[in-house]
């Protein structure tokens, strides 16, 4: 896989507004990570909103990903749905066009595809649901990348369907000893942002995580510096520094 | 203006169906027409329909249109509605783009762009709205081309982005001396098919139409053959037939 | 359970367009049924809809019963949805207080509760989903019913929240010999119309339908007459002339 | 009109977020206000909002109000839309309805109806769009009151369909001399919360604003506290503090 010592690149979502609403601090935290995963419409994110936040990350350098998601603003894509893999096809297709009109409007073009909340799981889990996601990046662009989880169908999906797979690390969650996630709530979860920086730093510098008392690969080419904490600007600055102040390279995988 | 002796496109709605709902018979539709208005998912249509149609339009060598609209599926984007110009560029750029998508997937590409409904009557009186419209298809791509009425302000806000414009005429709607469309149920209106066709035969050889006892010029590239009317296929094929016993040629403007 | 010899309710979908978009034929469907399953908005339906088919039941003396669905318009509520019960009971109340406030304008009250598509079969299935759609109802009125299967956790659901519970039969869907509906397209499936129509008069008469060369019990007080089939109007008018042919009273349980 | 010396109620937006977005802090206002407008899930709101922000008014002894808006939850039905006054009556008894099957669930009942945005200027000054709200409240239960302006043409419209009216005044925005709002950002707006302060215990103890250097008659029922603020609440409590520091009494209109 494509972990590389001394390097990584941080991801966050961001974009994710809707209507009046607003969600996150989306120019601050453009200032702090590499790649952004933009909302498109259909969890979360609108026109006005894509077209702000892909200015604002060219205006960075920061690279542009579709979000993209299950059509369920009122369960904002979290909610697990029974959309059949050649419907996920269409609808990753057609959010992934979107956001490119306004990457290129901003002068520059969606570089990946990150699924988004039950549709992530869904791509992890279930491998046709995971050929579709792939599927439609390679029919819009094969030079695309496809991110995701670093255990789980799609990375086969996507190498199946001649893409380039980037696998991410938490730092804010724990790992269990199959190098899988563990549930929030339960004994091995991540508690506090110590926790959380030590975790990131592990994961670029040497590749792995701790499950207890065990060291488990996480051969991570990006980090994933957003969570449902309140502070999470606040918290990808701490991993951000972190990083940096043990000389890994921050950047995005190109 | 644009208007060609001896030559018409034909365009009309396709792809206006949502989840569960159809509307039109689209396969029979793009038998007849040159030219395809495909609904992008914010008046009407959907991913999965912007596939179907925009595989069948380049089937049948059908050019793809971007028929944009107000997001308002409850009320099919006929509803006047006050989305400020500059919403209005965003969801123009997101709905083209999205199918593009599409139309790329297919082997083509999206050669114009159509306002819907409502958002058609408002790029035809207000300049700002026109220029909204005009400035999103401008940066997506200069080389395409508008679609709309034969009076009104769009004409010329697609000028003044360097944009192509092709003007339609319609074969089943009055127009009065000023060559506005009379509303539908005034003294006027085109009654009955046999009127329809003579119209569309009348606009695609001379550039002109009855207007009570004067004739009016009605410069038009293109006619829209889809009506409000049940009959809407066999309708178009009868103003296909009228045209090509004349010696029209019929064909999208390329 | 509560099936009565030589007594049978019909029930139908109806008012399941959406927008523009229009679906079955509800004045003629409302000519021939006894209960009304009126779609509430969230999986089709609308407010206009809504006051317009309340009206023609009241008039036909239709008996008025609210079709909830999860809020899925692009799929029509037909797809699994992992809405977590206590939004299931909230979005459960606010669709029947809704529809309830059309019944009333048109001189009536709803009177009972269906659940539609995915719903239907999570309510069937999931005890919590049961319990949360039964909460609703009898939080509203309890004296209002619940319509659903013959089999399953949802009839359990009603009686422990103390809501009267209405079993339906289907004309056109195969029973299995657990008394469970066989997946369309398998084998046992009702073929024809003939069947059908055999088949509810079987369940009206003698509570029971053939599964292969077995008779197995189903003991329903209505019989659901709506079908994906196209000619669904004309399917239950011959459902209801069979039952009438042979003795049976249609009528909604009071 | 129904002005009364010395007693005001104290009206406030609440219930406005949708889905994973909130907006405001609802039990902090529901603290501080006495009549409560609560988002029915069309321009914002929804079914498990609806009900929280019903329990905690009902616990706190603040009467609940339906806060109908248009159908644009992208817009949070702010923007004008050409909804025909037909349709807004069967909207606002849809929203009306949804809303006291959790008023009732809670253990009251919805008081009054107040459009919100773009259909509260509707109807102050369409005519036909005013009877279209008023009929709905009538048909749903004509002891419900309708909240709106003091000027426009929502109040006789009420009358005419039998309606109690309240008038509302706003502590926030300036009145011209013929008592209307001034238009934010132009001369004569009010700057500031001290103004707003004072602005409120004038129209609740005389019954007048100061337009310039005139006084002008607003002789409201009820002060709409809710503002385009960050700091809605603390403004709100500095109003009701002002009215009870010089003997006001706020209660709802029973």
């Amino acid at each position: 896989v494509g972990w590389e010592n001394g390097r990584v690149d941080l991801n966050s979502d961001v974009g994710e507004g809707f209507g009046a609403w607003r969600m996150g601090d989306d120019a601050a935290m453009l200032a702090v990570v590499t790649s952004a995963n933009i909302a498109c419409g259909f969890h979360a994110g609108e026109p006005e909103i894509m077209r702000r936040v892909c200015g604002t990350a060219v205006a960075r350098g920061v690279r542009i990903g579709a979000h993209v998601g299950y059509r369920d603003l009122a369960g904002f894509g979290r909610r697990a749905m029974g959309v059949p893999p050649r419907q996920v096809q269409d609808e990753t297709l057609y959010q992934l066009a979107a956001l490119d009109g306004f990457a290129r409007a901003a002068g520059d073009r969606v570089r990946y595809v990150k699924p988004h909340g039950a549709l992530y799981h869904a791509a992890a889990s279930d491998p046709d649901i995971a050929a579709a996601v792939a599927a439609a990046v390679a029919e819009y662009d094969p030079g695309l990348a496809v991110l995701g989880p670093t255990v789980g169908v799609l990375e086969a999906a996507a190498a199946e369907a001649g893409i380039r797979y980037l696998a991410e690390g938490f730092a804010d969650r724990g790992y269990g000893v199959d190098g899988r996630l563990v549930p929030r709530g339960q004994p091995g979860a991540i508690n506090g942002a110590d926790e959380a920086v030590a975790q990131a730093v592990s994961i670029a510098q040497r590749g792995t995580a701790r499950s207890g008392t065990a060291e488990v690969a996480v051969r991570a080419q990006s980090l994933c510096v957003h969570g449902d904490t309140p502070d999470a600007v606040a918290m990808a600055r701490r991993v951000r520094e972190a990083l940096q102040h043990v000389g890994i390279d921050i950047a995005a995988v190109t």
